[in-house]
């Protein structure tokens, strides 16, 4: 048996790479964190398949305890503050809790006496502000981060440059770009958008408040993405890094009207602009390339965007029920 | 009069810049934060000339309350742990003290009625893994950091460029490249050959250590540097950043044949490879341009290498006395 470790496994990415793991690799071992407080909902289905620890990764001595206690084969580490709005707020928890997390890991695994695979999940919000020129976006293209977030990021993707080059630690880096499906919270805009449609259907509301709607972005279903992580980890290079992302452009504007045609609330329903929605620093566009991920590996994505949106709102409906 | 603050002022960088700024700018104010038991050395000779206040700047109320009663019309940021080796020993602790302090100094600035310009002191040490095809280096270079200080130097590089783009907060970045003279303490090579050979001179040693000879550097005076940080702040762009360098690359035995060539020690003295001096990874050659900087600005180095090499010793053989 392998044994696997995903950090932030109660998480909307955490929850749905257990889930897949489950599914997909029978040979697998799989070991979650989890923090004090952590809601549970997210593994609610899987919970007495997967084996969870309670742990801070911003504390060495608690990450260290981990790693040595279960010495895992393939490290996922999804623990972050992922939510960028919030990286505006409170900076200093975001800077602190990604980079230090990150740096815990890979300090702790390279004095493991057998080395895991890491994979570090970085994000498409390192590139922040694109020119239309640039576009797809490869990994090639220059770092200029919009957000505290955004620059935590980079961060960590640094490091993980750093610990395969300083100790040939075997670090796989991919940046995801935008992605979604169930069990994304409403923070985010696919899934706030699907719940306050949800709460038009049930009668509980009776328009929708919306930020920038001009804003066109690259988006993955969720279940696609954990996909490519495993991909990364068994067919990619260490040291390298991978965009992985879908390649089409969407205007915010259309997933929501996408959304809309799913549900049988009026298509002429109040859409309300939400000045607090809007952001201090932003970029008009973002589509990625990510020739050198299919490359490697075949990935393309497979569930069309239909499905996402549609399964989104089929998870409001439940949860709102 | 203009109102300077200085973070780090008593260290190598620090002092000199104070030093440089008593001289050439007489309608300027100049205050500079310390930390309980920080070593006042370097600053002796201009002590009763500048403010120093004891400070954390790794303690947001801390830096706030120094920012407020100061109100800066220009920051020099230059606290941080510098030394690249230690970094490997204190990762955390030198991630979270360069990217902290920078965070705090940035997001307490924004909140000043009156916004300082703030210079950002980043380093080549960003540019980390370079091709010999991408030589000399330029600021488009992608940033491949080989160590936790250059990963905590793209972060505070990132913060200031995200800073800038989110309030329009007046950063200006440069990206020096090797410096050294008088004062650089032991912990760095130039200054380190330079003791030993000093230490040689009177007879307190017999033979020099060296790690890797064959490492080729771009050195600049800091006296060059610190001009070089005024110009920045009076002529450059804000949210752009600049190389800081000479273009020429020497390699580290030159440096070394340099210093004996200035003493009248036996130039066939002993020298030792020291294996505890090699780095987990390190480039092997690294030359800057700093053409977008001298384009805008007119700044060249003035300062001969030899007289560089010539005033490291003098420092050492009055220390040493």
């Amino acid at each position: 048996m392998k044994k696997v470790l995903i950090t932030g496994v109660t998480g909307f990415v955490g929850s749905h790479l257990a889930e897949y793991t489950l599914n997909e690799m029978p040979q697998v071992e799989i070991y979650g964190t989890t923090r004090i407080r952590s809601r549970m909902e997210n593994i609610r289905d899987i919970a007495d398949k997967i084996i969870t620890v309670n742990s801070d990764l911003k504390d060495y001595t608690s990450t260290m305890d981990i790693l040595s206690s279960i010495e895992p084969d393939i490290i996922f580490h999804l623990a972050a503050q992922s939510f960028v709005p919030m990286s505006w707020k409170a900076p200093a928890e975001t800077l602190d809790t990604n980079i230090i997390s990150t740096l815990n890991i890979l300090e702790a695994s390279r004095t493991l006496p057998k080395k895991p695979r890491i994979h570090l999940a970085c994000s498409s919000e390192e590139y922040g502000m694109v020119k239309e020129s640039e576009l797809p976006i490869t990994e090639k293209n220059p770092l200029r981060p919009l957000s505290p977030y955004g620059v935590s990021k980079v961060a960590q993707d640094m490091l993980g440059y750093q610990y395969f080059m300083s100790y040939k630690l075997p670090v796989y880096r991919t940046r995801a770009f935008n992605h979604t499906g169930p069990r994304r919270t409403d923070l985010f805009v696919t899934s706030n958008f699907a719940k306050q449609i949800v709460e038009i259907e049930i009668g509980r509301k009776r328009n929708i408040k919306v930020g920038n709607l001009d804003t066109i972005r690259d988006f993955t279903d969720v279940r696609d993405i954990v996909r490519a992580y495993w991909l990364c980890v068994e067919k990619c290079e260490p040291g390298e890094v991978y965009n992985v992302c879908s390649g089409v452009g969407r205007r915010i504007k259309d997933v929501l009207d996408g959304l809309i045609s799913l549900s049988d609330i009026c298509s002429k329903i109040d859409i309300e602009i939400d000045k607090k929605r809007m952001r201090p620093s932003d970029v008009p566009i973002l589509i990625g390339s990510s020739k050198t991920f299919t490359d490697r590996t075949g990935w393309k994505p497979q569930i069309p965007w239909e499905k996402t949106l549609g399964d989104l709102l089929n998870y409001w409906r439940e949860r709102l029920k």
